[in-house]
């Protein structure tokens, strides 16, 4: 059955998608220290922005949540431009009920200054410390808010890849886990390519060979179409 | 006798620069934090990049260090792409001798994490502290090791520009200070113009209108020529 949905899926072509409304999540975001300076991450945006685009040319309505990036956001899709953790959390949160797949490929910050300056803050002779504070687990919320939601996470990781890639899918209630080691040539941060490893609920594990990031969106787009069938939607 | 320079070196057109080696920092730089996390800030390069290409304009050698940005660097300068402060540092240094002119647009971190992990550190529950320690002070080092060289800093700031301009501007051993207050609309990071102040060693203050970030830069190289020329170079 799988299978006969897979190719249909492929098939299908233009429509396939047409009438889910996917929420795409891409970019960092940055965490402010004050107004010139911040923490933030490699993520260049690119991978979450061709799963906007391949979904966009499937027909689905997408909306895509874009942390600060240089590249061009996909047309037809709605792009809601945030900078940090908690305004990407605010964006999400106010499009999940209407979302029938969610795919949050941003790389979120999970940490974030507990102060943030007004003024540029002026240097000082010898060392300093940021105090840190956790921003919300937004992967965790949507897998307890979660109704009819198709939701696919990632995880980038520079170690351990399978051993928290399978403990994400399991602690936050996710439908799929596409992992990848950023310290593997060919699937950083940036490139335009990706080496992705699918983890799925029933416990199997696919990996994909080195692919552009828009044929491993069209293979996420692929699970997420076949996740959405079976459960119904 | 400066006015005189000056309409010289607007009216020369392509040779004015001619033969002099101009050195220019532009950009951020990243200050890790393991592979996938950093500091950094939000300098686009623009600024420094429009210095680069002007100078090319006019004849120069031009050396373009720059931090990682997202825009394309003139033909005909030499670039040298860098990611840290400390490899900055570097990149200046080693290219300091040859220099005539050296235009320091870049934004360079003050402080870096004292760690740098080389796995993707794991989130825990509760806050964390990031242990920073200084980078190298490049202006300064740059004004104690100078002889024939005209040296010439920004100043980014959003409050009191006009104290730390000055204050930079003797302290560090500077010909000229390029004050910017990055609050102010059309003045800040990442905009396509800019509203600079010039603070010269004679104590004169210079306020110029809204420019474009390529006026901008041929103001501060018809400084950086002026006082190449009052040196007698």
């Amino acid at each position: 059955k799988i299978a006969e949905l897979a190719d249909r899926f492929f098939q299908g072509g233009k429509g396939d998608l047409k009438g889910k409304t996917i929420l795409v999540t891409a970019g960092p975001t940055r965490e402010r220290i004050d107004p010139v300076r911040f923490i933030s991450n490699d993520s260049s945006g690119k991978m979450g922005y061709a799963i906007a685009e391949e979904a966009v040319k499937k027909g689905a309505n997408v909306i895509l949540v874009s942390g600060p990036v240089t590249i061009q956001p996909p047309n037809g899709a709605m792009v809601i431009d945030v900078e940090s953790a908690e305004e990407m959390y605010h964006a999400i949160l106010s499009n999940f009920d209407k979302a029938d797949i969610v795919i949050k490929s941003a790389a979120v910050s999970d940490y974030r200054p507990k102060t943030s300056y007004e003024y540029k803050v002026k240097k000082k002779p010898g060392d300093e410390t940021i105090e840190l504070e956790r921003t919300k687990d937004i992967l965790k919320e949507l897998g307890t808010l979660k109704t009819h939601q198709v939701l696919i996470g990632f995880a980038a990781e520079t170690n351990n890849l399978e051993e928290y890639a399978r403990k994400k899918l399991l602690e936050k209630n996710v439908d799929l886990i596409v992992a990848n080691n950023v310290k593997t040539k060919g699937a950083g941060f940036g490139s335009e390519t990706n080496i992705v490893t699918l983890f799925r609920r029933d416990g199997s594990g696919e990996s994909l060979p080195i692919m552009s990031k828009h044929e491993v969106a069209k293979r996420i787009l692929r699970e997420a179409f076949i996740l959405a069938e079976e459960a119904g939607k």
